[in-house]
């Protein structure tokens, strides 16, 4: 990423340590906050903290990473509309949620100039305090397009994933990107908090808490989290939560029918079911030396072969010139 | 817990890791496993090993326990009733279920010596191989007695836990046992199997497996564990498991008809509802330096004074002379 400036929204605990990973690797980073007080350390840190959105688009980047809460980027993308040099720059967030943040980019007339992105890290805390330039070692994460999506635009995304952090990423829609993150992190965040519910309403509670060992702990420690945050989340992703959600409902019904009618053939069957990704996982752990391959990629198709690859289990390690995508096989969960 | 023998039944992982931190803190440990593979290290550890279940109970230990799998304490049971010393030895285990050990120990004719016990403890792995006696640093354990058992034998296994192993208890019944292992353990292991199930079926498995962090991890963790095993638990306790899944599925199916009908006030209910337990866990990091009181036990009245305070959230520690217990006093769930 040499030459290259990267312009970070909000330093709070992802964007704070995106920006330290970033600076520590290499790339000019430049970035604002709605309040100054991480500055200091960020400048230790080898970081240029600007005073106004202004200052940032004024420099210029060619990315701009807005790192700031969900719930402030209508706020955020009006107020950079006016000064980003379109031309230049190119526009991505880090939400967790991503077909709602295009529509509120669409919304801004910043369409042409975005690129959806997610890391996949985090930890339960906020803010710059809380940030780590190594919650960005290893990391993997989404990069999401549309049709309309520029492929110099979205290699200006992958090469900062790829280059300027050292990440993998996997290229998809974001209608799939939503029902993904709906299915492994939003709806399992409700249904951590069911559980506290459940123990919260036991006349036993006490005695539940005390039995409680490392199950129950690992089960509803996303439970603990700041629960408006998780709300938020799931606001966000609606309708993939309800609908996962009434999927797990019937799950848990038909065991529970199960067990009272003593069916131990559909008891049998609930418990194998999953074999697939209990051998996945196993075979994860011993994906020491996953093949890496080159794919030219088709500037009519792209995106889809990007898309079919991920749902084969690989991942995106580089963009060479040309088009040429350089692909990591892992582990596939096989059915 | 000088001059005491205390025998176990079945060097497994609990068996094993129980055996060797007895043997470690002081205590004659005699054991007997099925199979004579652990002897050698067994041996090394402090630990006495026999060859037949007739020795183990020839040696008249003040107490033995049970720690083979639940599916053969009935064969366990038929074998050491001829066997047992019943003036001397009392009997006791560590399966997950008391209900069932129970009806299982009265059918053996053995319900006169027998007091039921649980450490909250274990890994995901099982066998000898993978004992540690440190699995016993500070664990708690349930202590099940109901109106017959007697005052002394609950002292011969409370003393056990207390002083030699230096653990903590409480003291309630089979129901309330059960009931809250459903809750905190046996049901949870469901959900999570749920979830990897749901995981299997989605078209997108691989993007969601790819996508997977830290909560996924969490609350999946239980669901690779040997599916077999998790099967029983469940089965052993089915009645409250599948209450507890009711209630489950229920709870989930709100939460989708309040986002569906983007009913806030209902979805702003469900997420603070458990805030008691989150207040609890906050507590629980800042309980260093517990209060001890010493509760007078009575007669007639000692089994319900020890479940009275397991329900605020007592712990005993210790078992005095007269009939007076240590208890300490820890953060409660406060509704």
């Amino acid at each position: 990423m040499t030459g290259v400036t990267v312009g970070i929204v909000g330093l709070g605990l992802i964007g704070g340590s995106l920006a330290r990973h970033l600076a520590a690797n290499g790339s000019h980073v430049i970035a604002w906050n709605h309040r100054s007080h991480p500055y200091e350390q960020a400048r230790r840190d080898g970081i240029t903290c600007v005073d106004t959105l202004d200052e940032l688009a004024s420099a210029r980047p060619q990315l701009i990473v807005l790192c700031n809460p969900l719930k402030a980027m209508p706020d955020m993308l009006s107020r950079l509309a006016p000064l980003i040099d379109r031309g230049t720059t190119t526009l991505t967030d880090v939400g967790s949620v991503k077909g709602l943040v295009r529509q509120q980019v669409v919304s801004a007339g910043l369409g042409d100039c975005y690129v959806g992105a997610h890391p996949m890290t985090g930890t339960e805390h906020s803010g710059f305090e809380a940030s780590d330039p190594g919650l960005f070692d290893h990391a993997l994460w989404a990069i999401t397009v549309d049709e309309s999506t520029d492929y110099q635009r979205f290699l200006t995304v992958a090469r900062m994933i790829t280059e300027g952090c050292a990440n993998r990423c996997i290229v998809i829609d974001d209608t799939t990107h939503d029902r993904a993150a709906a299915l492994i992190s939003h709806m399992p965040h409700v249904v951590a908090t069911a559980l506290i519910n459940e123990l919260t309403d036991n006349p036993d509670r006490n005695i539940a808490a005390a039995l409680a060992a490392g199950s129950w702990r690992d089960m509803t420690r996303v439970a603990l989290t700041d629960p408006q945050r998780t709300r938020a989340m799931v606001d966000e992703d609606a309708e993939n939560v309800q609908t996962l959600l009434r999927h797990m409902a019937d799950r848990l019904t038909r065991v529970a029918d199960a067990l009272q009618h003593g069916d131990t053939q559909a008891i049998g069957t609930f418990f194998s079911h999953g074999q697939p990704f209990r051998d996945y996982k196993a075979a994860c752990v011993h994906d020491t030396a996953a093949t890496r391959i080159t794919m030219p990629l088709e500037p009519a198709s792209w995106r889809s072969q990007l898309l079919q690859s991920a749902r084969q289990g690989e991942q995106l390690v580089a963009l060479r010139g040309d088009m040429r995508a350089v692909i990591e096989r892992h582990p596939a969960v096989s059915v």
